[in-house]
């Protein structure tokens, strides 16, 4: 098997896939409630929060779309803080269900400026929520949401989270921080194929959904709450990925969460250090440099689509490329959920061999 | 393991499970392409139809919300032909979108009387679709659907159908029939876990979904087409059951669809007259019973939940219970998908060694 070095779907363990090879069972019967609520309440566990976390069938974007229509109506005004392609989605999808945006974006490969938040905030005295990408995938860049939650809590403003591809691999305390709903998917930090997204809501996100307007039926969390107080989806979950998501919390809790952390922050670091090393650049201001996905910028006569053409096809490793207006101006190695030391020396090992071969003159 | 005999999720071929222990690929890379498009050709074929077919991760219950905010804009006039929980739940979403839904609903039970539709559109001249249930899974009641899309297509309006539970098991020709919007999903007859649906889409759905205003982002087929012509889905989409999906394709086209619309017929015949033997009381009107789920109401002392109980903890056997105001009245028998004539003789033999322990007085 090739090696998986893209930010999701990321590699899924041995004993994760043979959970995947589980008969299907009763959706409505008393074996899968044990499984949904054993990994409900393992799930908090990861968020570090006391608040309902609502396991949903569909992928990342689904969650995303999830958030904002069951907290928001046609009208309201929120801010988006966008640092790449899924801030910018995060905005898009608002923009649809009719919410007003004002719109705070940053560079692609910065960090959003807790200042210019703070002053966008003020200048808006009338927002209601702010959405913002903790871990933004397509630039490698973590949002500090330590010091951004802050300012919106300060602000007394319902703050939405893209914790999609950050959640169960960098810290995000959400009841420490104040998020009132926070997004993630089991194909990322999770070690999980694609296929359920997981969100926190807090008390005044559920107050605030009592009487917003946004249609929603699919993604309703009231439902999902209501069914899942007696151990069911109102819909038909995706069992498959919940059978191997119980196998994978036994993992994670067992690995402990600090552990984890502390493993994709040394990844991370390593990434880093030994792309640096082979005379390449970073594409991610250093300061925001995430440690779950790291970009490289295109220098040097690097030809990032043909880099990672001879990777995939001469060298076994699978990288990404760059994402929308990113396209052929990057290329991106995940390193996140289920990584190795060695695996990551190897992905090293292999760029070095694969380089000369690009116009790469590092 | 226990035999599930529930309307989905349906038992899973060995073959089958095997590829969902698959490790994950780049869902933006060469090898997905071919499972998308081999998928995406296959269904076609079982769809029987030259439409478009998306493949969107989800259960069916997202395929019909996704089926709905498509094509229709808030205000626009629909007829609900509902005969079950699963075609109210169809006008709930298209309420909850903006639709003015106008019910022509039959008692449960039945299946929807053509002449009584037909004269509901002629009493509804600015009705733009009509949302029908194929096959309702809550009764086990399949529609005369060849006559009343002929009624709906005379009409010259947009035909929504529910297939859920029928495609891929009962013959449902698309493009013979006319359907404008087909909606299955990947755990009824499709033998692969739940977690996708397919939704067929025809040329004057496309057209009217042009101007379409409900709203739509994580459900928008114009995406997902855009994004299928390259061999990719807009969102990282349901890996593992694309896999499963792959492989139970070639077991479906193998056996062939025609013999499988058979193999369901005979089935459904079986349990019918296995039930009736029995003494038992079918729910379902018997011109419209359905060959992929069968009712059997609480009839001569007869209590369903504990029949349930006994078959599941006796008998390993697992049966459905009655959903919303049928809870308590009926049991049902599911057989759709991978399903073998002597299941259903040891599914028979277990419910007569059941019932005289559950009150009933056959």
């Amino acid at each position: 098997m090739p090696q998986l070095r893209i930010p999701g779907p990321t590699p899924i363990p041995e004993k994760v896939l043979q959970a995947q090879g589980k008969q299907m069972i009763n959706h409505r019967g008393p074996e899968f409630k044990i499984i949904l609520e054993s990994c409900t309440a393992r799930l908090k566990q990861v968020f570090q929060t006391k608040n309902d976390v609502l396991v949903l069938t569909g992928s990342g974007t689904g969650g995303m779309e999830a958030s904002l229509v069951n907290v928001l109506s046609p009208g309201d005004k929120v801010l988006s803080v966008s640092i790449g392609v899924f801030g910018d989605r995060y905005a898009r999808i608002a923009g649809i269900f009719g919410a007003e945006v004002v719109n705070c974006n940053f560079e692609y490969g910065q960090g959003a400026d807790p200042g210019i938040v703070r002053d966008a905030i003020k200048a808006n005295p009338d927002i209601k929520a702010v959405l913002i990408t903790h871990n933004e995938t397509s630039t490698g860049v973590t949002n500090d949401l330590e010091t951004l939650s802050k300012i919106v809590k300060d602000a007394g403003l319902l703050l939405l989270v893209d914790a999609i591809s950050s959640m169960g691999a960098l810290p995000l305390p959400v009841d420490e921080w104040g998020c009132d709903v926070v997004v993630s998917a089991s194909q990322k930090g999770w070690m999980v194929a694609p296929g359920l997204c997981f969100v926190s809501v807090s008390e005044a996100a559920w107050k605030t959904g009592e009487t917003a307007r946004m249609p929603r039926f699919y993604w309703d969390f009231a439902q999902a709450r209501a069914f899942s107080e007696k151990g069911q989806t109102p819909w038909t979950p995706g069992l498959t990925e919940f059978f191997a998501l119980d196998i994978a919390l036994d993992m994670m809790l067992k690995e402990k969460i600090e552990n984890i952390f502390a493993r994709h922050a040394r990844i991370g670091q390593m990434v880093r250090d030994g792309v640096k090393a082979l005379g390449l650049e970073l594409f991610a201001d250093p300061r925001y440099a995430s440690n779950t996905v790291t970009s490289v910028a295109s220098t040097k006569g690097l030809d990032p689509k043909l880099l990672i053409k001879i990777m995939r096809e001469e060298m076994g490793v699978v990288l990404a490329g760059g994402q929308q207006t990113m396209d052929g101006k990057i290329f991106r190695i995940g390193h996140l959920g289920f990584v190795s030391d060695d695996e990551i020396k190897e992905t090293l090992d292999a760029l070095k061999k694969a380089l000369p071969k690009t116009g790469f003159r590092g």
